[in-house]
């Protein structure tokens, strides 16, 4: 893996962009994914790999603009600042979830134990388990191309589920996402057409709830160092 | 304060509503913020108040609206439990960005001193203070009736500013909320009229960075316990 | 009034911009409007014709930046493109309608005839012109930072009300614009606070009918035009 | 094809509606396209028929749940009303959009010649044809989930391009559209995956000029009928 501050220079080279600091943290490097997953094509697989990627890229080339665009005369009607900033998110999101999605689908042995975190807590906040299933199904049908999440929220200091449009509409603040499945056309269309909900219970039957009960115990953990007080 | 579980029974009766489950965690409950501000005269303060309790009432009705809707024909062209979510994240940031805000502003001695985290954290990942300020004051000018944000980032796990249009296009997946100024122009309107400038820089004055500490800790405490591996 | 194409160079020379083609066409100039209303502050008049000058000076200097912004790698990511022709559509829709509304309010004799067009066809398509009224003003209290608007639908062939929010959220395709409330904080925060019911009602009882049955007479001539086949 | 009137009944009766009144104009009635073409395979053009059937299902159900929603408590943060509102302007323009698509394609023996009003406009407003032709790719692969449209602009009195995002977001006020190209991942992703550009490409050689012309002599029909003084 080369340096961050390596590809960040090398951006700006290609670029011509002469940046008084190079923001060293905002440079996102591709990460691999096995995915031997049984319910998506290999195309889909293939292309799915090549779209990340060229979030990343976005990503990573928005962050070295951000770095050295003009901050002086910043409006709301239109600005070169305001457009990347709104890139910014929309391609940091979309790495994010992406990651996120690649690595919580595809096991091929997948099972939740009743004595995990993950079904003790989803019980808890949804009143069954199956209620918090079918309620994340409802999320995945009812997103225009954009994720279903399962989320601790710091602030209800619960977990929820909630739908995103496109990469970062209807984003709630403050979510720490758990389970993420992405709803995007391009997720299905090659292998199932239009046909959602047949592409979203092949997922569920793969979904890793190692992955998931790694991330539910990372969320208790911060929502015990946030209880000391209110954010 | 009333229990959660009878603001809920009440709305419930209200609507009419009749519902398996009551979520009693979604609900939210008016906070009083102490506001001798001098940047905002009292009938816009009053009027903020106002808004506040139309957002969380908003919230408090949604959440008992979705605790009974019809969840077996969800789908993304339109449906009454699509509409729901995106309103109940609509109004659930809203209150929640609403508090945040009247928590950090309103510090007539406002002063941050070099030697506190948040002087430390936003000069480490902004290159110095001055760019922090620069960047957060250009959010501030960015947004379209919306929010400027300081916040911790835990994907890039770095602090990071941006802003949000109306209360939940352009949030950042996984982001912890540190300073939380409303660019609305319900905000200003009344006593700046279209001088968004000089209204962010006297609530710059007025910043609280006692409140902002004890965010900057909590988020601190995020970061270790996200740190033992991959979200 | 200078020609457009004058206008065009000197935003290109102020911006350093060196195009090919200088479009003239995109070229806004400002319109006067008297505005001798009782509803709204001799404040919030003036605020507001700096904001249509501040989106008509947005509008012109994105069109010089469209005239020679580069092609030739425009991507769905992000791409100064794509951030240009959004922000063009922001602005020139804050034009258009800005100039719709205040030309069709203000006037305080205020008077609708049972045998004008607009009576006549707004009973028609909503049942009655009661209807009419009542659904357009839940338009004024539903839209979000935003307008409300009656139109004339050349897909339905039939006048409908609407709302957009922000400028360019939910506008429909085909739409020939009748009458335009502007329901953004900024048209009555000063003068109303919260109560956008009561900005709504003053407004009603000056709207001008006789702009509005100007323009309902070209709708109907537009209807004409089309009628010879689908589109 | 039955009546709008029976369409609108069986609707209300199947959803258990009472409504006042039946608005008739508001149903839309699925039309045929014959889809000759070569640039899209069998598969994605029956499913993208059920798409749009789909949307046309939603938009008049959700047209005769307006017939009878409650008007009395329309609130920005969200209501019944409002939800609807955005959902029949989604699906209107769905329906509309996709019916204006699939009646310009699949001219397999696509030819534009010179002495067209179509080429004559579009190099009168664009300098010359080739500009058209280039600016509108990059709309359809700056748009994102969307559509690309050369549209008649009424208040710019010109013809000029445009994206849209989703269905509705980024739509001109009083556009009157041309040429419509479908951005959507359903459009391609089933015969092209990530290759937009091939895509585009194949389906501007299938473009139907025919269409095009009879759509622009309306245009410019409606161009003179607004003449006669501002809108």
């Amino acid at each position: 893996m080369i340096k961050n501050s390596d590809v960040k220079k090398i951006i700006n080279e290609s670029l011509s962009l002469k940046s008084e600091k190079l923001d060293e943290a905002l440079v996102a490097q591709q990460k691999q994914f096995m995915l031997p997953t049984e319910f998506q094509s290999a195309a889909t697989k293939k292309a799915h790999n090549e779209l990340y990627q060229g979030y990343l890229e976005a990503f990573n080339r928005i962050s070295a603009e951000l770095d050295s665009v003009d901050r002086s005369d910043v409006k709301s009607n239109g600005s070169a600042y305001r457009s990347l900033k709104i890139d910014e998110t929309y391609n940091m999101n979309a790495v994010y979830l992406h990651e996120l999605y690649f690595a919580n689908i595809s096991d091929l042995a997948s099972n939740v134990s009743m004595d995990t975190l993950a079904f003790m807590r989803l019980s808890r906040d949804f009143g069954d388990f199956d209620r918090w299933q079918s309620d994340f199904i409802s999320c995945c049908l009812a997103s225009r191309c954009g994720w279903a999440m399962t989320y601790y929220n710091i602030f209800t200091q619960t977990y929820m589920n909630t739908f995103i449009d496109l990469h970062s509409q209807q984003v709630p603040v403050g979510c720490i996402p758990i389970i993420v499945m992405d709803a995007w056309q391009h997720a299905y269309y090659r292998d199932y057409l239009t046909d959602v909900k047949t592409f979203t219970y092949a997922m569920m039957k793969e979904l890793n709830w190692r992955v998931v009960e790694d991330r539910m115990k990372k969320a208790e953990r911060v929502a015990m160092a946030l209880k000391a007080g209110e954010m």
